[in-house]
Formats: structure tokens, sequence, C-alpha cells
């Protein structure tokens, strides 16, 4: 089993919530363009391209943050919001920006992540987490990456990155995501 | 009968498009706070701000351009997309970087007005505009302004930079948003 992913540090959270064994898909696989129109979109030409590169059982995941007042975004274009893919200080600066004159009541926003598996047979699955929250109006803490340090998840009063990376995974959307994989998986037989 | 807003071109536009006597809205009316979450809800707070300060019947629109794969941004956030207030050029080079990645059947878009208007008896009305299209990969023309450069209206091929601004009237959101606020003035009596 393989993930699409060229990020180890998602490789370890991964194998750690999911309890089997699973490696990086190899580096040479041929470069996909995440097009879709959802996260579940973007997981599977992922996964897809994987499998079929490989005729491994491949996972992959797509996640990002969706503003309720901004009806949903910037969702699948999370990570390049200001422009540049990954440019987390950027991308957090100018939702601030955007978001400057929403009162508290409207900052609603939640964590979403997809995460799919392809099968050579071509079956898959796909499964979501959610963390519900709100947008604080200034960065806090220095855990995290991406928006963390401006969503303050339901229920609480840190932001992500106020928070041990233990909790974080507990409660992240992406932890969510996987368990929810890895229990239609282990239910497979295959 | 004013119009709540400081724009002089604004106010020859919706002239012509009413034919009734319409003044702009003192210059020193009281600042108001766009923060409603909708077009209707910010249209509604500068025109019964102007209204109540006046004791006239007040006019205002709210406006911008919403991407259906952005679930309707950036709407309310048209103006200050990219950060500063009014800066077209960084709203607009800002939508093409975060949407580069999408086909043509994915770039879907709308212009949307709402016109209102706010009487001293307390009453309102709301009429809404809307020009259904898509966005373009680069900027083309030399009209308009704002997000006109890479808007193509449904059925077009040119951007509304590349009409003429009695042909961008004719269609656009706030011409339709005022002539049906129009008619409805006229059917009011008061």
């Amino acid at each position: 089993m393989i993930l699409a992913s060229t990020n180890p540090h998602k490789l370890a959270e991964v194998r750690a919530i999911l309890n089997l064994p699973i490696e990086l898909a190899p580096a040479d696989l041929p470069e996909v363009v995440e097009d879709a129109t959802s996260f579940t979109g973007n997981a599977l030409i992922k996964a897809r391209a994987a499998c079929q590169a490989t005729g491994e059982i491949a996972l992959a995941d797509d996640s990002g943050l969706c503003v309720d007042v901004l009806g949903g975004a910037p969702g699948i274009f999370s990570a390049r919001w200001a422009g540049v893919h990954g440019d987390d200080e950027g991308n957090l600066r100018l939702l601030l920006t955007q978001l400057a004159d929403m009162k508290p009541e409207n900052r609603g926003a939640s964590f979403r992540c997809v995460a799919v598996a392809c099968f050579p047979d071509g079956s898959e699955i796909v499964a979501e987490g959610r963390l519900p929250g709100s947008l604080a109006t200034a960065p806090r803490g220095e855990g995290g990456f991406g928006y963390d340090p401006i969503f303050v998840p339901a229920g609480s009063k840190l932001t992500i990155a106020e928070m041990s990376a233990e909790h974080k995974n507990e409660i992240s959307h992406r932890g969510a995501a996987f368990r929810e994989l890895a229990k239609r998986l282990r239910r497979r037989k295959h």
C-alpha cells in the first residue's frame, strides 16, 4: 500500500493513524495536475495516478480551510490562496485582510479533509473528516502550519497552533478522515 | 431622493437608468462599516444610514463577482480581494493566479448587484441583477474597470472590457438591478 504524497511528515502521520504497512509512492511517478473542483476530486486524481503507475493500493488526501462567509473558499485553493503554493504566512495574512470587517459571529469556518484509497481492481473508498470552528483576528501560537495559528476549533479558546501535536492529531480533520478510511480498509476483504 | 455613494460616475449611471431626479448623498454623512455578509445586507447598511441622516428616500447598491468554484467568492469582498480596497489590477491578478489550474468548464462566474431603496417610513425595496458568464485566463480589453477585463458574459466571445460602455450598461448586473428598482419605485405610491 502506498501514499500518493511526497511529504514524509504526512507519511508518519498517516502511518500512526492507519496502523497498516504503508510506504511513500516512488518519487518518479508521473506528475498530475490537481485541477478538480473538490477535495474528493483532487484526492482521487492523485491516488488513481499512483495506483495505475504502480499496481499497488494507493492512498491520498486533499484538505483545506473552508470559510462560511466565503462560500467554502479557500477550500481546494487553501495552499495557494495568496498566489504562491505553500506560502503559509502570505495565505494567512491575505485571508485575515479579506475578512477584516467580519464580526466574530460571521467568522465561522471548518477544516476539511478527504482521504481516499484506490485499488488496482478499480474500486475506491472515499472518507471525509471535518473540524468546525472559527477564525481569530490575528495569529496565535507557534505549533502546526498553514492556517493553524488563526483557527479556533469549536468549544476551544486556543488556536490549533497553541495546542500540542498530540491534541491536534486527536481532533484534526486529517486524523478523522484517515481513521474513517482505516476502518473501512480493515472491513474490506482483499 | 439621494444615492448613498461618493462616486459621481455611479450617480451618472444610475440617473441614466432610473430617469428620476436623484442627487448624491451629502459628503458629511456618518461613515458606515459594510460588515454584512451579503450584497443585500451591505446595500441596506448604506441606504438606511443615508435615509436616517437626511430624512430622504435613499438608494444604494452593492455588487461583485461571484465565482462558482469559489462558492460565490470574492462576492462582497470583490473590491478588496488582494487586500487593498480598490486595487483593481491586484484583485484581478490574484484571482487569475488562484484559478490558474481551472479548466474552461470550471471557470463559471457571475456578476451580481443588489440595489435597494430605503424610505423614511421604514419600508424598503430590494432588487437584484445578475450577469452570468465565465472567466478568461488573461485580461483583454481597455474599457470598464474591476474584473471587466477577465469576465466573458454567457453567449459572448468578448470580455466586458472589450465592449462599448453602452453595450455594457445594457447587459450589466448593475443596470438590471437599478432597472428593476426603478420599475418598483414607479409602481409605489409615495
